[in-house]
């Protein structure tokens, strides 16, 4: 998926919301459990309910791997599901992966080829070479790890390396990378006052950003300093979407939080659109 | 397993070698492709071939991620094979992972408790934590990037912050996170005068050290430096040792690059054991 046609879909559904699909069969309605595939299942279930509010959906794949190999096949179920029945929708692989040049590229492959997600998260840590074979591929986008919204993201992330901060050298550095247009960053919501910082690095780029909802970030604020001219925001909610109801009501009770995220963003929206 | 059996099993051995599990079916001898799983059979020949040389085995999951599911299933038989037939040797899935505190638990469940994996590789990015989590587990070991073998390095991880260098602050601050006598640290070869930086900071703990071989790294340098009381290091080959031979021989050559490797190790070692 192009940024064009991810941008003309946030402005056509005046949402700029992703949910997170972070499936634990601990937290999912019971009634669920005796199906063949629950973690699919609910998946496709909140997918429904929430599709036209939202647009974007991140699976997270620790919660998929956490389960072996049955994990992995309801992974594979919901993108090929989303692929197929939702095609506009924009989908993100939350595997924060990142390695040598030859490994990066096997990574890419899983899930850019097998997976065909529109995009990854990765960490910078390794550094240019560990990101440039993700980049590599047309029409797919790279998410790097700039300021998360936990609280280890103070240990390393805001220490002062010569010039500035880490977040903000790695920001700065990756903009010279090959194909850096097909760069995005997860910026975390929690630390809203950082986002006028950012956006003069990164005035365009779009930011992925959990941490609203659950972990206490504030939407209003991250859309201050946050939102360009290409609106370039994606808020995450996982938890507070998905598993607002344990019920048999759960997708219908999770399209109902989407919908209040997703009032508040079309208010903030409207000067962009 | 415990860093005292693992300390042991080296001194058995007079080995300090760790085998890279990197599978690609481009490169493995072609008459294995007719196999119901040449991934499985591949690294069942190589390990059957090279276990009494080697200490540890260190699948990379991108390699198996890019195959799918049956990538996947490739791993899981891995492991279980390597679990049930060779228990003394140390396990490590170098996987690179590291998220939010729930995440990062769901990870190592994947690793520890699903695949009962010894130990999984981790990226530092996130901070405390998201690294904690992985060290809850008792006799589980988690290997954290730290200053790694490739040309990306320089971009962030030799970076001055306040007092010294990214990567030695890294070092610094994990050993003051909970159950810190849980981790371990990858150094890349490449930078063997790093070494002796490196053991002023964590004297004692185990480094994975890959870039020895196809990465051009040097034995004897990692060693002059990098030894400490307890051997404390785990060196890595990957490519050099599995794709030595593409033919019917591949696992026999294999082990004779492994025992080149080994003979050299215990050389090495001669002042310890």
């Amino acid at each position: 998926m192009t940024t064009a046609q991810l941008v003309s879909q946030i402005k056509q559904k005046k949402s700029f919301l992703c949910i997170g699909l972070d499936v634990d069969l601990d937290k999912i309605p019971e009634h669920l459990l005796v199906l063949e595939d629950p973690i699919f299942e609910f998946n496709r279930a909140i997918i429904d309910a929430t599709h036209h509010l939202c647009v974007a959906y991140k699976p997270n794949t620790a919660f998929y791997e956490a389960y072996g190999i049955k994990g992995w096949q309801a992974l594979k179920k919901t993108i090929q599901y989303l692929n197929k029945n939702y095609p506009e929708v924009f989908t993100i692989a939350d595997a924060k992966r990142g390695d040598i040049g030859n490994t990066s590229t096997m990574y890419a492959k899983a899930f850019f080829t097998d997976l065909a997600f529109d995009s990854i998260t990765v960490a910078p840590y390794m550094g240019k070479d560990s990101v440039e074979p993700f980049l590599a591929f047309k029409d797919k986008h790279t998410i790097m790890l700039a300021l998360t919204s936990n609280e280890g993201a103070f240990d390393f992330q805001t220490l002062t390396v010569p010039k500035q901060e880490l977040y903000k050298e790695v920001l700065q550095v990756s903009k010279s990378w090959k194909n850096s247009d097909n760069l995005m960053y997860v910026v975390g919501a929690t630390k809203a006052e950082y986002f006028k910082e950012i956006r003069k690095i990164v005035p365009e780029s779009f930011l992925l950003v959990p941490g609203v909802g659950a972990q206490g970030g504030n939407l209003q604020d991250v859309c201050k300093y946050g939102l360009s001219k290409n609106i370039g925001l994606l808020i995450n909610s996982s938890r507070g979407i998905i598993y607002a109801s344990k019920e048999k009501d759960f997708a219908t009770i999770a399209a109902l939080k989407a919908q209040e995220l997703q009032s508040q963003m079309k208010m903030l929206l409207k000067d962009f659109i």
